[in-house]
This record gives C-alpha cells, sequence and structure tokens, in this order.
C-alpha cells in the first residue's frame, strides 16, 4: 500500500484545490432556480471521473442526473457500490453563514461551503482514493462502482425506479456509504443503523380569504388557531408522541446496544452546548443516545399562516399550515406511520375549516448485521485511515436508498463517517474538517484494499 | 341647500377623477420602501384642500405628517373636526387582485383600489362636501376642521403625542369621522361603540441555529413545537378566552342593545358567505352580532418558525413565532389585557426556551351617548344624504383615537358609515361603491347642514 499511500500523501494540494471547484457549485437541489447549477455539478463530476480513468454513464430522469462509473473490470474479484449523491440543502437563513456558502473559504484547518460535509466532501475523498490506485497502479484490487444522485436533499424520488430498473448494473456485493459522520471529532464510527423519516403537511383553510380582524373576529373558525389546537395534540405532557398505534412496531433497544452506548464518549453538556439550547429536551426512560438513534420522534420543521412581516396587521388569515415530520426506528414503516398521522390528524379536525395533508417525503428506518466480513473490512479500513478503531453507532438521520439497497438488491451498506456531527450539515456555516478530508482519502485506499481480500464467508 | 345639492350632483365625473388620482397614489404605511409614496399622498392632499379654499398647515412628525385644514373662519359658530387617514394597509397576498391595487379600476359601478374605502374614499367625500359650499356659497355655517394623519394602519404612534401637544389647535364641538361602514349595502349606519385592540408578538428561541431533525431530533426542545403548545392553551373548549382576569372588566351588553342587534336585517348566511368560512364560529349564548361588537375576541394573525418553503426541508427551528390579537370591549384596557396576556404567556413556557413578547400596537375601546343633540344631526344627515335613516351600530375594529378624542379633548364622535362591509377592506380587492361615495359627498353637505344648527344644548 506505500505507493498509494505515498500517491495520497503528495497530491494533498491537489485534491483540496479539486474539492474547493466542486463545492463553488451551488448545486441546490430544492430550489427550481438552481437547475442548471445542478446539471452543471453532475457535468463536473462525470468529467472528473473519465479523467482519473473510469467509464462514466450519465442517466437522464424526470428529475437530476444519475452519474454511474466503473474502474477496469477485474474478473472475479469483489464489486463495491459506492452511494454518495452531489446535490446540497438550501442555505437559508443566508445571513448567518460567515462567508458565502459557495465560497468555500479555508479557515482554521476546516473548508466552509454548504455541502462540505454532506455530501460533496466524503464522496470526492473516495474518488481520491480510487484515483490514488488508479495512478499508482493501473488497477484496483476490486471493482468499484459510483453511483450518485442528485436528488438526496429532495427525497430522491427517481432512485427507488432507477433502482428498481437498473439492477444488472447495480449488481455488488456490498455497498459503501459516506453520508454518516463520525461520533465525536476523533473518534470515527461505522454506522449499524439509521432512522426512517415520514414527512408530511399539513395546511387548514378558513375563510377564503384573510379577513378584518376587528370586522369579522368572534364569529368565523381561525384556521391558524385550529392549526396549532391540532399540532398541541401529538405530545402527551411526557413527550410521548399520541398518534394511534404510533409505537406499535417500534423494536426495543438490545441490552447490549443500551452497553455500548452507555460506553460511548458522549458529554451532554458538550453536546447541548452544541444545540445551543438551554437544556436537552429527552424521552422519560432513555438516554440522550437512545434518543438520537433508536427511538422515533415528531417534530415541527416548519409553520406558516397569515402576517409574519414587520409590525402589526390586523387579519383573521385565511389559511394557515404546518410541516411536520417524524424519524422512525426499526419495524416502523413510513407509509403506514403517514396514514396514522393523517387519520388522527382528520380526527382532530373540526368540520368549520377544510384540510389538506399532503405526504412530502418518506424513508425506511435500517438495521444492519455487525458482525458481517464486509463490516470487518470496513472497521480495518477506518482503524488505518483515522488511526483509531471505530465504534459502532447508529445515526439519527435518514438514509433511504439503504433500505432500498436491502430490499430490493439484498445488498447491506457500510456506512462509513468521515464528517463530524459539528459540521453543520443542514444549517448555516456547513464545513469540514481538512484533516477528515484527507483521513477520508486514505480510509478509502485502505478498504479497496480490505474489501480485495474478502468473500462473503471469509 | 339646493344650490349646494346641484353642485354635487354636477361635478361627479370630476370628483370621481380627483378620487382616481388620490387611490394611485400606493401610500402603504407599514411599508418603508413607500415612504416616498406616503409622503406625495400627504403633499397631494395638501395642494387639493388649497385649492378648495381651505387653509393648510402641514406637520411634521417623526413618522409621517399630520394634515390641519380649517375653513374661513365663522366666530360663534359650532365648530367640526373631521378626523381621517391618508395611509393604506399592505396589499398582499397580491395575486389575488383581480386589477392592480392601485390602479383604482371601475367595473359594475366600483372603484377598484387599496384605500377606496379604507379611508381615502370617505375622506375625499367629506372634501368634496366642503366644496360644494365653498363653490357656491364662499362659505360654511360652521367651522370645519380637517384632522388627516398618514399613521392609521400602523397604529397612529404620533397621533396621541399630537394631539394632547395641540389641544388649542384641535379645540371644537364634535368630531366627525368616517371610518366605519354601512351595516348592510342600502343600511346606512351611525356608529356608537368601537372595539379596542391589544396586539402583541410572542417569539420562542430553543436551538441556537436549525439543526438537522434527524441528527438532532429526539433530544433538543422544539419551540415550534413549544409554542403551539402555549398558543393552544389561550382558549376554552368552548371558545372561551382563558387569560386569566381577561374577562373581569368586560361591560354586559344592555338589553335595549341586544333588542336592537335582533331587530337588525342580518343575515347569518349572506355573512358566512362573505367570509368563505364553512360555518360560523361564535362565543356559546351569544349572537354573531353580539359576537363581533361587544364581545371581546382572540385572534392568531399570524404564525411562523423553521421551513415553510416548497417541499421538505428536515430541520427542527430556532425560532418560531406568532402574532396574537385581542379585541376589546368597554371597559377592557388594552395595556393592562397586555400584561395580562404577557404574565400568562410567561406562565405556559418551560425554563428550556427563551421568550420574547412585544406589545405591538393597542387601542382603547368606545361606547357614545347616543341620545345627543350630535348624534340627532348625525342621524338626520345620513338620511337626507343615503334617502333612509340609518341604525344605530357599534362596530368590531379599532379607531383608538376615537378614544383619544374622548379622554383629551373631552369630544364625542359621530362615525358615519359610507361603505360596505363587504368593501375588503384590508383584504385583496378593496373597492368602493360609486353610489356610496355620491351618497357620502351629500350626506356631508347635509351633516354640515345640520351641524351649522345644532348646539350641545339643542
Amino acid at each position: 500500500m506505500e505507493d498509494v499511500l505515498r500517491y495520497i500523501e503528495s497530491h494533498q494540494e491537489k485534491f483540496l484545490a479539486e474539492l474547493q471547484e466542486l463545492l463553488r457549485i451551488p448545486s441546490i437541489s430544492a430550489d427550481p432556480a438552481h437547475r442548471e447549477d445542478v446539471l452543471r455539478c453532475s457535468r463536473f463530476l462525470a468529467d472528473h471521473l473519465r479523467g482519473i480513468g473510469l467509464s462514466v454513464e450519465v442517466f437522464q430522469t424526470p428529475g437530476n442526473p444519475i452519474l454511474f462509473a466503473s474502474t477496469p473490470m477485474i474478473p472475479a474479484a469483489p464489486t463495491v457500490l459506492f452511494y454518495g449523491h452531489y446535490d446540497v440543502q438550501p442555505v437559508d437563513p443566508l445571513d448567518l453563514w460567515q462567508s458565502p456558502p459557495f465560497a468555500a473559504d479555508i479557515r482554521n484547518g476546516n473548508i466552509y461551503a454548504r455541502g462540505a460535509s454532506d455530501d460533496k466532501g466524503p464522496v470526492f475523498a473516495h474518488m481520491k482514493g480510487v484515483e490514488a490506485f488508479l495512478r499508482t497502479r493501473g488497477t484496483l484490487p476490486l471493482n468499484f462502482r459510483f453511483f450518485i444522485e442528485g436528488e438526496e436533499e429532495v427525497g430522491s424520488a427517481h432512485l427507488d425506479p432507477f433502482i428498481a430498473a437498473h439492477r444488472e448494473l447495480l449488481r455488488a456485493d456490498v455497498v459503501v456509504i459516506s453520508d454518516t459522520t463520525q461520533f465525536a471529532p476523533g473518534v470515527p464510527a461505522v454506522t449499524y443503523g439509521l432512522r426512517g423519516l415520514a414527512y408530511l403537511e399539513v395546511s387548514l383553510q378558513g375563510p377564503s380569504h384573510d379577513l378584518h380582524s376587528g370586522s369579522f373576529g368572534g364569529t368565523v373558525p381561525n384556521p391558524a388557531g385550529i392549526l396549532v389546537d391540532v399540532l398541541s395534540r401529538f405530545k402527551d405532557e411526557r413527550g410521548a408522541i399520541r398518534i394511534p398505534g404510533f409505537y406499535d412496531k417500534v423494536l426495543p433497544i438490545a441490552s447490549w446496544e443500551r452497553e455500548m452506548y452507555d460506553s460511548l464518549p458522549f458529554h451532554a453538556e458538550e453536546y447541548r452546548a452544541l444545540t445551543g439550547v438551554r437544556k436537552l429536551r429527552t424521552e422519560e426512560g432513555f438516554t440522550p443516545l437512545e434518543c438520537r438513534w433508536a427511538r422515533p420522534t415528531l417534530d415541527i420543521n416548519g409553520l406558516y399562516g397569515g402576517y409574519a412581516g414587520p409590525g402589526a396587521k390586523t387579519i383573521i388569515p385565511a389559511r394557515a399550515g404546518a410541516k411536520v415530520s417524524m424519524r422512525l426506528v426499526p419495524d416502523q414503516d413510513p407509509e403506514e406511520i403517514a396514514a396514522l398521522f393523517t387519520r388522527y390528524v382528520l380526527s382532530l379536525c373540526p368540520q368549520d375549516v377544510s384540510v389538506e395533508i399532503k405526504n412530502l417525503h418518506g424513508g425506511k428506518p435500517v438495521l444492519m448485521d455487525v458482525n458481517s466480513p464486509w463490516m470487518k473490512a470496513a472497521r480495518t479500513a477506518i482503524s488505518k485511515g483515522f488511526g483509531k478503531a471505530p465504534v459502532l453507532t447508529r445515526e439519527g438521520g435518514s438514509i433511504p436508498v439503504v433500505a432500498t439497497f436491502k430490499e430490493v438488491l439484498q445488498l447491506d451498506s457500510l456506512m462509513l463517517g468521515f464528517g463530524r456531527p459539528d459540521d453543520g450539515a443542514h444549517s448555516p456555516n456547513e464545513k469540514l474538517c481538512l484533516d477528515d478530508f484527507y483521513r477520508g482519502i486514505l480510509t478509502s485506499a485502505h478498504l479497496i484494499d480490505e474489501l480485495g481480500r474478502t468473500t462473503a464467508e471469509s
């Protein structure tokens, strides 16, 4: 491996300059105004992968293109399918960014940009790991395939149909993903579980138009008032979710998991400081880590209705609405939960408002076998790349495609986290630590080496 | 009066063209971007009043200018102080307007514009009534003074201090205001009561920044969730307001009032259709008119927090807030109610969020003596101008300055409604019926005539 590692060591500056170029493309998939930037980002990556020596196919979808790239074929060797995404979250509130979100400024050993940690930085690290093998040896000890989409941040609507329609193309032995994080700075992790998601929008209409609150107040149903009544019935006083049937399929946390979580270097006060809240708020009977990883949640993600500008406008709003999402754990099913949610909301809404409920987004929760040979290879690669054995964790976020890989392709996913929990994914001032970027490249190279010597029976 | 009435009859087209010119000035006081338009509107009116033959003073304030204009002095005659406002409400949602809000389009016998009914049209009608006297007789039988401000729609912050500082200038026998409406189309009204207002904003902060709802969900207080819990505690299941002490000073509705209200041609189904709600929602034990006019309310005017754009954004918002206003009835006091509201909200908020409560706007409720000689003159003027005796009503909206005139200048206000309840004040497609505009001018002329023969003892 010395040749490969030397190449990585001596090309750090080049790698960083290339990463900056990638991060400067504002590929925000949620905003139609950035559609051309999203396409430009897909072209950048396709060109870059060809330049490294991979054969690249760009698949058009009704949404954003999907990239598929393969290293030169090595018969009888394992095949690794790497999944990542090149689209990024919106940047608002923009005024909280210390440098423009697509400037890719470097300060204090970090690179700041929307997408630096989620997920362009980690995707690019794997590209550089592959490059290091190809430039030094002209070949890899396995078949490495990049499978990179551009709609992860908006629900990956076209990914599942694509996977179902391309089973042969995507045939592999194991999936590799780096869209999770280290457990803590300097504590690398392999993630064996993810929460799922059910994300809905409820909107209520009362009057047909905004009404003068003086002339009409006291005689009409106010949709904002009814909305808050409905939303206030989602949790009881202890924070438990009151949707009937919500907890029916929740798996209890295994005792080995509770013990392992308790052994992790989790510092509640540091964690609290990271969020900026006055006090953590957790479910009765569970530790903060258990609440983040292995318990379901319900959160209001957005509220709107009536006048929200400066000063006072005396109206009774015609409409009010909320975006509400639930993080799910095995074996909850997003469609079932969305149906329970919808039935519950309808049961709470009075007859004098009209109700619209949209199911915006869903993903299944996931649990992996922590003792598979692929998992052992991943742990070894992280140990070598980061100089430290990884901990075994779950994550609270959702990567719905992991469930799809399992269901449709019968593939386990190895989730190696390069970024950090405080990188600010989805928040202003997202960053990636440059050390983590380089360690990620090393880990990628070691993972190729380890997986090249692994079989499902080893 | 024939000379005066003939002048009005023969100048209708000119009056309408002038009104259009006035309505085309977008004098939105809530929006700093329209500051120059607000100033332009005050100059337009000052020039117009001078052109009619009044002496005009323009008083600069820290906000928008106040206009004061006097007809030539008639010693020993009564003095009427006419109050109105030249500023208008914001126009959003703009896409619901059928013609641009400042085009002043004429369709189906109506003129459509923001401010047509509230309050430029009625103000202008009184200017034309005065003009008719001056052009035909060169004089009025009384002293008529216009007192027109430009901040009514944003709380009239500089009006009370101005009144307190100009008691001599504003000395009069009675105030006339046309910022109320007819009871129904073709049912003109003199209004003897107004509700007051307390308008506050509550905003809560949990995390210091928006957090990823997957990574952090289950461990932190969500300010949007807490906000809906707090807001849901404002009313009980019957719609009664739960703020302790809220009803303590509410005067019961007199039996003559209940009888009078019941005799009015109020059609609940027509009223419902006007609002577009599926079903009216009123306080138990009170009729819709009683609820609109003589019972206090609490309404959420606006909700905000987190992501309200298209699609799904998986965040736990850092902040969430609501604008909440209460319509008040005699003898509730806005400052006392704001204090009760604030104490109640603070008692409901948990310790893990920070709370900010702003008192944005307030006005006292008002009840007038319905048997004063001034009130009789007003009723006669309406009878002659509209060809129909007016009904006696209250209104649900607030005109805080009416309370100030009473308290500071010991003046009663005669509230003559020219516009209609369905004119859409504060809503898209605000209009004024052209017939009402002309009847308003006639009423103004008759009012001048009647009040010229009235004394406090007559």
